[in-house]
């Protein structure tokens, strides 16, 4: 059972190797080696396998062959560029988010089996015109351009599964959180920086009103659920290999209040109130009202409450 | 007004070439040049401005630069690989109508002034396990590489416009009958051939059984249509520059009774029904019961009755 993990450098790859290490074995068989592709060299992590960390541009066809020289079993396809970063660089957003994807398609394709494919899609696809709530059966209307190359990368994902190429499976993220390290170019950046921030004594903004509503997802059942993703039967998905997974759906001021009841009072007191109307505009544009019905009946998992968000952030980031 | 059209060689090129001449303008501005772009030499249109018929293959991208040397106020992209054989010919359907698409798409954007770009789509991106009937706001899940790469085309088409590189306008068009000529590789090709053939004394294979239900809408209204799309202003597409164009849903008894109403009974004997698993297997994932509302309201037009779309073929294309 050899594994990749584009993006393996990124936190969540990273706790994907860290569960993958742990377990030593995926669908069934011992894991014999794992590699950490990315952009920048990755931390490897420490495994009873082998762990490479090659650096790899996924916009470069050849340095992409390069990296399947060997055949692979599954393919963690996380890498990319974030929703802000995007929107702010079209041409950037392209290259990785659409050209990149495609490059690791044909790389998976050209194996002589074709490897299990789990995709990191985005909640982003949805927007525009379409009723709430979005589900599984909803028009891709995104309103970004990340939302646009991730619903291009869900369809080819499944062309390339229907021509038997690879056997994909595409998970639709919530918003991750709480994300561990430092503030990055996503427009939803901030609904990880102010349960961060204030619980280790830094302040964090909110660009936000107190009432706006979103669906999040705790990196704990994020990392179990791309587990799962991967030990499903392909068939189970059905005509449609992307399904959106199962989130909360909650106001800041609920988040707050998590916060509050696991940490007390101090931390809040450290979240700022500063509109940015660049980011407002974004992530008003992103759904909170979704039914992840077809997800939850593959047996993904949702987290129960948001102070389980918190607990997870100081047990697996803050403790560790 | 100059105006490009790619595929302006085939049929549907050349028909709205000939209505763009009989017209003389577009957009309520005199047309100053017309560009008929296709991968064999086009059939330049007579008419009033002058006409122009470059060879260019739209999978190379210094081509369509070469091609994009002045500036277009409208781009009809029309060019595509058909169903069948972008199903049989993988690769070269994702050259043509993924990459062939972004070269046209990258290089309006270059243009000084965004064009009006106006885009085939196709109803082939509907299927898979989205429910009846298919309308604006189901969603994209086609079950054909054909129906991925145009579905892909509107994400793009949608993005590009919301971007401000270029206005767009998408059409998912029905099936196009009756559609003169020779049969193609479009698994759709016999919806035109037990028509147009047995007109013209010759025999003609329905691979699919008389219950078959299916959409359709003649080449004339089509043109009319094509027109439309180029004069609405941008903003009347709302936030989905994608519509499903409005058409008749028949079975084949139908349309064989509407042969047999506009010309008797002698042509429609010509009809054979030798059964073929490869054209079933495709066409039967199509959809017909579609919902066509916002197309409707933006003043999109369908046939009355499938004798129209018999006589228009035998003024347009037989006594023309």
């Amino acid at each position: 059972m050899k594994v990749l993990i584009t993006g393996g450098g990124g936190f969540i790859g990273q706790k994907l190797a860290y569960k993958l290490a742990e377990r030593g074995e995926l669908r069934g068989q011992p894991i014999s080696e794992l590699v950490l592709a990315d952009v920048h060299h990755a931390t490897p992590t420490v495994a009873s396998f082998p762990v490479a960390a090659p650096v790899v541009d996924i916009t470069n066809r050849q340095q992409v062959d390069a990296l399947f020289a060997d055949d692979y079993d599954v393919v963690y396809h996380l890498a990319a560029v974030v929703s802000g970063q995007a929107e702010a660089e079209f041409d950037l957003g392209m290259a990785v988010n659409l050209h990149g994807t495609l490059n690791i398609l044909e790389a998976a394709r050209a194996q002589k089996d074709a490897p299990v494919v789990v995709f990191a899609s985005s909640l982003a696809v949805f927007g525009g015109e379409i009723a709430d709530p979005v589900g599984d059966h909803s028009a891709l209307n995104p309103q970004t351009s990340y939302g646009t190359q991730k619903a291009i990368g869900e369809l080819l994902l499944n062309d390339f599964s229907r021509k038997g190429f690879i056997d994909g499976r595409a998970l639709r993220l919530p918003t991750i959180s709480v994300r561990p390290g430092k503030p990055n170019a996503a427009a939803s950046s901030f609904m990880s920086s102010i349960v961060r921030e204030p619980l280790q004594g830094q302040t964090a903004n909110c660009p936000v009103t107190e009432d706006f509503g979103h669906y999040y997802l705790s990196p704990r059942r994020l990392i179990e659920n791309l587990l799962i993703a991967a030990e499903l039967d392909g068939a189970a998905f059905g005509q449609n290999r992307a399904v959106t997974l199962p989130g909360l759906t909650l106001s800041i001021r609920e988040v707050i209040e998590a916060i509050r009841k696991v940490a007390g009072e101090e931390p809040v007191g450290r979240i700022t109130f500063e509109p940015d109307e660049t980011i407002r505009k974004i992530v008003l544009g992103w759904r909170w009202d979704v039914n992840s019905d077809k997800a939850q009946r593959l047996g993904f998992k949702r987290d129960q409450t948001f102070e389980d968000n918190v607990r997870y952030f100081l047990e697996d980031d803050i403790a560790r």
